[in-house]
Formats: structure tokens, C-alpha cells, sequence
């Protein structure tokens, strides 16, 4: 009866990010997941990786046990 | 930094719900919403009214402080 | 990194609530759980069996791995 | 009829936290907050300073309109 959820603190693309506009990106993730939204968020390539930046969410949309986010890519790091 | 979110373990549409298929309804609500999908929930048209049927959240979507659930009614009270 | 979580809508006891005042019990669940607290709920026995009746959780605790809720029963069902 | 929650991503303590053992804290934040236990996370004095550190939540506790967590410092900012 219980819905599972994951509870995700930073964004980790692994590679398998889609850019849809100058700074915005699309990002499909398994299951559903609790992202903050509206908030700074560290983003990474893998969960070992450092931060490649800083991303905003902008949209989270849940359906067929699939997360699509939407983000904003607010600053990128210089070592990436 | 905290992310406001309300949780709902029903749902109450306000008679504000746009039929889009035969058994399919979108409903949009202020401020982002935690609600559980893929779960049978009660459904009624205000708080304090008795359940209106069981529906099942098939999508949700969060953007612009809005939360957009797609629901599939899956029976309906007949005394309603 | 994510941390995984179960959203709950009601409470199945499967008979494990421990009394520990007169309308107050005590239920350890597996697992990190998501449950409304000061909300009226819906109990139950089993996932399968009918309402017992109306519980108010009043605390909630995470820790190694399990939940332990402590909650109000408010109404419970004559029939059962 | 839904309960308020604050998605949390980081401990700010303001300064608020006990010493309960070693490296053991309790702290006491006003409101229901969802944090991420049993993984890193960013630990600062307040919202708006440096990281102090990282910690991981080894307890959360709901009750009375309060969140309690319990956290381990796991490493220290020197410059801190």
C-alpha cells in the first residue's frame, strides 16, 4: 500500500542529460523521486564525481515509475 | 533553504478537476504537494464532505509553485 | 545517496501495536517510512482487511532503520 | 486535512546543537522537516556561512511541531 520513494539531495546526470534550452536541461530518472525543487542543488556526473555546479529544478513530474526533472544550470565549476 | 511541501493522503478537487478522458482527470493545486501515485486514494469534493469514490494518481507534476495531478477515477459512490 | 523512503497513507498494525496508555499505542515498522502525523488515518489489521477504525499519530521516530510510530486511537469500528 | 513539511538538504544549526556523546549532537528545529538519514550531508552554522563540515542523522524524531535529529560529525572544516 505504501508508495516507495527515494530521497534525492543533488542531481547526478551520468552523462545522460538533455539540453532544451541556453540553460535548461532534462534529465529522466528511474522510480519516483523526492527532488527539491526552486532550491540550489549541487550537481554531479557520477555519485563519486566532484560537483560539476550548482542547479535550480524547475519542474519535477512523476508517471509510469519515471522522474523527469527539468533544471537550470545556474554555475558551472571551472575544474569540469 | 528548506522546501515547503504539504503531504496529502486524499484527494479533495473543489469541483475544480477538467475531465480529459473518459475516466482521466487533471487537477491543479497551489504550492507543491506531496501525493502518493499508483495507489488507490479517497476522493471527495470539499474536506469535510463523505468520499466521492477511489481514484489513482497516474502522474504529478510540480512547477511555478503549482502541483498538477492527472487521476483515474476508479469508482464512484453512488449515493454521490 | 538517495535515501529510500515509503510513503503510507494508513496504518496496518498486523497485530503488533503494544498498548502503553490507555488510548495510546506503540508500532515499530522495517524500513524508513512517511507517515502524516496529526492527521486522522484510516487503521487497519492487514493491508486486506476492513477499517478498525481512526488513529492520530503523534510521533514519528527514524533510527536504524526503522520506524516507530506512537498513535491516538480516536474511533474504532464496532464491527471489528 | 494535509500535513506541513519542510524537504530539508542540510543541517544549519544556528548554534543550537548539544553535545550528547564523542561526536554525537541532538538538535531541536521548530515545524515537521524531512531530512535524508544515514547519508552525508552538509553541515553549516547558518544558512548563509561556509560549510562547517559534513555530518550523517542517526535518529529524527517528530513530535509537538518539532523535529529532533541526531547527528554524528563525521568531518570538520579547519578553517571553522
Amino acid at each position: 500500500m505504501g508508495m516507495p520513494l527515494e530521497l534525492n539531495t543533488l542531481v547526478v546526470t551520468k552523462g545522460r542529460e538533455n539540453r532544451i534550452a541556453e540553460n535548461l536541461f532534462e534529465l529522466v530518472k528511474e522510480d519516483y523521486r523526492l527532488y527539491p525543487i526552486d532550491i540550489p542543488l549541487d550537481i554531479r556526473k557520477t555519485l563519486e564525481s566532484d560537483s560539476s555546479g550548482i542547479c535550480v529544478i524547475r519542474r519535477v513530474e512523476w508517471e509510469n515509475k519515471q522522474t523527469k526533472i527539468t533544471y537550470e544550470l545556474v554555475s558551472l565549476n571551472s575544474t569540469n
